[in-house]
Order: structure tokens, then C-alpha cells, then sequence
């Protein structure tokens, strides 16, 4: 309906996560319209992470620099190892400010169904390095979802017989959550780990 | 927090409209992660634009033909203007099937509190085009809103002046909308403008 190249940048910007076509003209005319030196900025920054950025040989984690910057941080416990779906999980655990261990990013989670085994998640590779020892503790932070435990669950039975200790974080009502809101997994899950006030 | 190629995307990506740093973060990984493809196509596609998108020296909608491919159709009725905010709406109008004439794109209307008078909608332009000939009708289909109205409304008075027809679309009840959801002034305008059965 537009012009090719505007039609072009339509289609090129509906690959984005949750942009409909709606969305994309916005985004198009903002981009065309108010802020070409944004839409410039746009177009280097990814151009030049798509250059550079590409898995850490350690934690699989995105990154440009080889290892990343959290595998070559000496000042970090090397013998915890915190084991999560997304480098977006690691942000949130970075910003919480509550670990001062290293990583390791499945990039994901079991999935039999979209064909997605342990090899895919770089599993022999984990198995491998606690294997070679130094760890004391591995903290299994995948999502408390149906498929995040289950990857728990099947990374806990393999870690466990290395002779590792293995965690997974508290599940509990989430701070500043209302308890009328929460669902009746999380209450059950609170109700079941419930601590005697002190 | 993440490398410093992937900290400049996050930043580069929230100059999209609508995109915090939650969205943006999604959208990294997306477009890193995911969709290399997309994301390569999305570089391509921005500066394909940004190097060859700029406005119809007639109508002033966003286009890489000079003149746009609306205003060089020969197919359509010359005598007939339609005057809208944005590239948006031409987009609407035109999907509606409603409307065989040509455009005027404001970019915008009247804000004098944020400065943008005539001169920045190309209203004198607009003015000399009507003065020169061959319109019979001019229809101001600028937004329903008190910006929109006042924009039109002094579009109105200029354009009168001149001897030519200028008409605005009916306001009433949307297509598909529930009375008991419709605000109180678009009731108004649509009881005020009630029509006979026929």
C-alpha cells in the first residue's frame, strides 16, 4: 500500500517479537518521521551485534568478548555454578544483586515435543565441567514453569550423581504480590514451605 | 550489564515507540538469539529507507517515488482532496475502499503550545494548490479530536474563502462499536446527526 521500501520495513519490522502489522506502521513512521538519527543508531547497533556477538565457549551465554565478561571476572566464586533458560535471566539474577557465582545458560529447556534434547542445551558440556571438579554447589534457577522443572528435574537426577550439591531457589508468594491474586500453584507451593516466625 | 553490543541495542531499540527496557530486551534476544535472518533483513530494510524515503513534494505523505505512486495515478479523480494527519490515515482510508480521489498529508496538526503552526503543514502550500484550479471538493479527514477539530476547522474557514467545496466526514457511532461503551460526546454527535429510516 505504501511505497516498496516502506512496505519492505513493514514486513522486515513485524519479525520483532509482538509487533502486528499496527505496531510496525507506528514503528515505521516513527522511525521515517520523527527520529531518523534513532532509526540510525538502530541500524548500527544491530548491524554490529550480529557482527560480533556470539555464544560465551563457557556459559553459552550472548556475548562478544571470549569468554564473556561474568567468565572472566576473577573476583566470582568459581565453585557456584547458577544454571538458567536466558541470558534475560541472568540479567535478572545480575540485578537482584543476590549471586556472586558464575553461569551456565541452557539457552532454553526441554522440549521432546519441538524436538529439543539435552544435547541442544549444551547438557554434555555442563555434565563435562562438573565433572572436572571445583564446584560445590549448582543452583538450578530454570523457570517454575511445567518445563523448567522438568529440566530441573532432569539436570538434578544427572548433577546429583556426580556427587555435587544441588539447589534450586526458594517458590514462595513473590514480594509485593497481592495473596487474593496469586494462583493456587504458587499459595500451595507457599502454604507447603512455610518457615516458623522467628 | 551485557556486553557493550548488546547494551547499545538495548539502548538502539528503545527509540522504537512503545518499547521499554523490558520489550527491548525480549527483542535482543529475538533478533540474536532466534531470528539472525530477520534481524539481518531488518538492517537492510531500515537503511534501504532511511537512504531513500522522503516526502511527496505534492501530497507530503512518506515515499522513494517523486511524485508518490497515489498522486502520479491517473486512474484517479484529480478534482477531489482528502486531508489527513498522517501517513496512517491515508493507509485507513485507502483500505476502507471508500475513496477514489487524492491526498493531502498534513504530518501532524495545529499545536500552538508545542509551536507548530501552518507553515509546518504545509498549509500554504495546500492554500496556493486550492487557488490554482481543478478541485471541486476538498473533504477534511483530519482525527475526531480537539486538536483534529480545530485543525479542520481552521482549514475550513481558509479554504471556503477560496469558493470551493469543503466537506468533513459524518461523525457518529463506529461500525461494530456497543452503544453502552460509546463516550458521551460521540453520542452526542450521533444523536444530533440522526437520519430518517427510510
Amino acid at each position: 500500500m505504501f511505497s516498496p521500501a516502506i512496505d519492505e520495513l513493514l514486513a522486515a519490522l513485524r519479525c520483532l517479537p509482538g509487533v502486528g502489522p499496527k505496531t510496525a506502521q507506528r514503528m515505521a513512521m516513527h522511525l521515517l518521521q520523527r527520529d531518523t538519527t534513532g532509526a540510525a543508531r538502530l541500524v548500527q547497533a544491530l548491524q554490529q551485534a550480529l557482527d560480533t556477538v556470539t555464544h560465551c565457549p563457557l556459559c553459552r551465554n550472548l556475548t562478544e568478548s571470549q569468554p564473556c565478561r561474568i567468565c572472566q571476572d576473577s573476583q566470582r566464586d568459581g565453585g557456584l555454578l547458577c544454571i538458567v533458560e536466558s541470558p534475560m535471566d541472568v540479567l535478572a539474577v545480575e540485578q537482584s544483586g543476590s549471586y556472586r557465582g558464575r553461569y551456565f545458560v541452557l539457552m532454553g529447556h526441554l522440549s521432546p515435543m519441538d524436538g529439543i534434547g539435552p544435547e541442544d542445551l549444551g547438557i554434555p558440556a555442563l555434565l563435562a565441567r562438573v565433572a572436572a571438579g571445583g564446584l560445590h554447589e549448582v543452583i538450578l534457577a530454570t523457570n517454575p514453569t511445567v518445563e523448567g522443572e522438568a529440566t530441573a528435574h532432569y539436570l538434578a537426577d544427572r548433577l546429583r550423581a556426580q556427587g555435587v550439591t544441588v539447589t534450586r531457589p526458594a517458590q514462595g508468594m513473590p514480594s509485593g504480590g497481592e495473596l487474593e491474586f496469586l494462583d493456587g500453584h504458587t499459595l500451595l507451593q507457599a502454604f507447603r514451605s512455610r518457615r516458623q516466625v522467628e
